[in-house]
């Protein structure tokens, strides 16, 4: 009987060394413990995913392949299946490897080189052209690489070429509703093509990316047979009566809030221990984006490791104050607080002059913003502690932050996480033990910044304005269109003007967690200076 | 005779409608002032080069498409070459047209896609095919773009299929050198087809591309008869005896140092104007550093656009704040000084009880850094000036800069200029006339963070580091090749270390203007959670 193991692994992108380790122990456990005769790991296992310009220094690529062959030496009795940056002359491929007994027995160089979104695979690689099939106990197994079987064709082409069963490896990063698209589209060609197929995927956060793992096998008919876990590592044996995989117990689907909440933890714990932080830090406000981030980072991180900082000033109301202690003490936090009042009466003084005769405006809101920003960086400085700001994606989107205030600090948990969701989180955190004080749930956002100041002075309800957001930020809809869905041109004008001006702030805004078709960073590329208008 | 315009003009990205009444504008000039039978635009003229993923929306596309047919339309009696993103079906192309009389005559495909460096246009972009040639006058002109007569064998195939003579649409960025280079290898395919060559280029400063014009024509010996303006608009007509090009003045050619101080203050012009900004400010220190961005800042947008804002702490030495106003009266700008005492003060106090019991650090540095950020971001804020960062690119790669602190600003005019550089560009500007006080060039360069502080108590001298950086940076070299080169270990490992651990700083800095073959930005893609160590 056949047994593949899913080594649903998270690996460190440009750490060889570690990885190769990591490697190493998961395939002789594959082998010793659970009698695999195939272990499989996820695309570019060596280098992590995605090393970026990494591969296009010569010395990463020399100790990637010194690192396949320590691999191959090292282990035998068992076929490592692993993927790595193949030089051959002066190309570079996406490639995967199959070792056995010290020896590369055969190696596969992916067709599809994905170079949108987030992808930027043709920067680097060169695409492959050839199928590449190898046979254990019987059995012809197909190598491919996670673009290759969103294309039409390929899987059919391995099965007309004498395939039994397909072997993928994958470096899929989650979106809400990912995996659904993921399996529907990989299962229909499986079904298609009547071929069995294993489906290896990462695991772990990576700057913007999370792996979501949730590797599966499908069987000839299309059908999943067997799910790993979501946001976890999981090394799982599925074994095979000729080509036929035989069901085995699937980890538990999570729904779509959950999920999301998942790769918001998964994202913050890996940014932090992979950029070697000991914990993390943020300011507390008493509003519902920081209760959220909070929440997240605790449960990342853990109780001891997360600490929190009040920054009262005169226009922060005191039921922002008791819920904000409130939080710190329902998941038992340690909490400091701060007045920035003399910092900001520091500054007043010290510009009276330059600004004489001027009138107040966002400039003096900023300065309180950015007060708290160099408290929140001196206290992360000191401690080594890495700063998590709390700006979420309809304010990234409009430019509803400060830069170098709010938007200060090394990682942004829930930067793509619109309003409306940073609510439906919040409710579902609360689900799990109750932490944020359901008034911070129901009070109207405020930055607090000004007397009696709320959100919707300046912007659209949240219940407009996220729809439009997603429709132009996510959709590439025009205002047109926007407008033909349903709402006021006022709005959407609103909406789209500050979204188109204000590309300088997002791309000065510190990395976050992908969790939407399209989030700000890598995944949408727009010039500062633009003359484009997308307003009606 | 044919008669033949170079339109090298500056256009905006995004700006359809701005540049169509631009090209109209120079088409029509080119008709009637230089009796041309043929205009040249640059590569995507239309839509500016890079539009980006303003490339994916749909309505984008649709404007591009209508503004191509209003130019037709609006312009007959000369042919009108244009660059645009055109789609077909679901295919995107970066193309070329010819307009005459009202009509698209015909239209090439780009064949050649550059992915590489700041080029992503397989992201967007199907590649071309075939060939396209146009009559005029009796001559058979082929259309090619930019990174098409980069590639072997383009020019050659256009001269076998009968084509007289070739225009190239190019948005070639600068960086030091450039010109030569791209001359050299375009020349070398034009001798080699024996085919005379008419490059036009864009020209103008784009987020952190500058585009430096300097448009040409070879004749079918390879030699250039005609070169147009650097880092200037000039619309030039070049006439042809045949398909040979007749000789005429070119501008003058632009040593290395000058071309790149002249790119410097193009970015910054056009950085600025194009961001809707009225002027620009900046602190100034009494460094090298501030006071080469401060005469790049006057010769960019003159000097009653600038404003200087002197900073002083108890750090700062008396000849700091002395040669800062020099420097300030002998540009003639406006000036006022601000002392960040107060507002450290305040912090000081603030933080008094948390860092009960800890070391003095790096954190009390920042703190200073970070309030001077405040001063100026609420200058900025205040009287809509960009405010521009003055870091250079040694700071930028070891991290040798405070985030949101000198880092704080829109623009970063010498982010991309080593500190050798800078100084050789301090004594360049020098001779156009004195501005920068000589003490500033000889005395060591301090941060003036810490009592007596200079940058070499915690850097190698920048004569050891800057070759270093390049070659680590820029070169992708190992320790072990940098150190054959004849560097010592240490220095190596230092920089190389701070360089991998500083990414984190890099992606959330301003746009600056590249001048290197590799500038940081969207040059260089680097990850920031890595295993990488580059050290030996």
């Amino acid at each position: 009987m056949l047994k593949i193991a899913l080594a649903q692994i998270n690996l460190l992108v440009g750490g060889i060394k570690a990885n190769q380790i990591k490697i190493i122990q998961t395939a002789i456990d594959a082998r010793d413990q659970q009698h695999a005769d195939v272990v499989v790991f996820p695309e570019l296992s060596i280098t992590g995913y995605p090393p970026e310009d990494l591969l296009l220094r010569p010395d990463f690529i020399k100790q990637a392949a010194q690192a396949v062959l320590d691999i191959a030496k090292t282990v035998s009795g068992i076929d490592i299946v692993l993927g790595y940056p193949e030089k051959d002359g002066d190309d570079l491929y996406n490639s995967a490897v199959v070792l056995r007994d010290g020896n590369i027995l055969t190696h596969y160089r992916k067709n599809a080189l994905p170079n949108f979104g987030v992808f930027d695979e043709q920067r680097y690689f060169k695409s492959g052209n050839q199928i590449c099939l190898f046979t254990v106990k019987g059995q012809s197994i197909a190598l491919t690489i996670c673009e290759d079987i969103w294309q039409q064709g390929l899987i059919a082409k391995n099965k007309q070429a004498g395939a039994d069963l397909i072997l993928t490896l994958n470096a899929s990063p989650f979106h809400a509703g990912k995996i659904h698209q993921r399996e529907e589209i990989v299962c229909q060609q499986a079904k298609e093509a009547q071929i069995a197929l294993v489906y290896v995927n990462s695991i772990g956060g990576q700057d913007e990316l999370v792996f979501d793992g949730a590797s599966f096998v499908a069987d000839a008919k299309g059908d999943v047979i067997f799910r790993a876990e979501e946001f976890a590592e999981q090394v799982s044996v599925v074994e095979f009566k000729g080509n036929n995989p035989i069901k085995s117990t699937s980890a538990p689907l999570y729904n779509e809030i959950s999920s999301e909440y998942k790769a918001l933890v998964l994202g913050v714990r890996d940014y932090t221990y992979k950029n070697g932080f000991k914990g993390a830090l943020l300011g507390l406000s008493g509003g519902i984006d920081s209760a959220l981030v909070l929440a997240i980072a605790v449960d990342a991180l853990g109780v001891d490791q997360v600490e929190a900082v009040l920054m009262p000033s005169k226009y922060t109301q005191d039921m922002s104050n008791e819920d904000a202690i409130l939080e710190a003490k329902a998941l038992g936090i340690k909490y400091h607080t701060i007045a920035i009042e003399p910092a900001v009466s520091a500054f007043t003084e010290m510009l009276r002059e330059v600004f004489e005769g001027t009138k107040k405006d966002s400039t003096e809101e900023n300065i309180q913003a950015r007060c708290r920003g160099i408290v929140l960086m001196a206290m992360s400085n000191k401690q080594g502690k890495l700063l998590l700001t709390t700006g979420n994606k309809s304010e990234m989107s409009v430019g509803y932050a400060t830069l170098y205030g709010d938007m200060a600090g090394g990682f942004a948990p829930i930067k793509d996480v619109p309003k409306l969701l940073v609510y439906q989180l919040s409710e579902y955190r609360n689900t799990l033990s109750q932490v944020i004080p359901q008034r911070v749930i129901t009070r109207p956002p405020s930055a607090e910044l000004a007397p009696d100041q709320i959100d919707e002075d300046s912007l659209p309800a949240y219940s407009v304005l996220d729809p439009i957001l997603a429709m132009y930020v996510e959709q590439d809809k025009s205002a047109k269109e926007i407008h033909a869905a349903g709402y006021q041109l006022d709005d959407i004008n609103l909406a789209i003007s500050l979204v188109d001006r204000n590309e300088y702030k997002r791309r000065q805004a510190p990395p976050g967690v992908k969790i939407t078709p399209r989030a700000f960073g890598r995944d949408r590329r727009y010039p500062i200076a633009s003359g484009y208008k997308g307003v009606s």
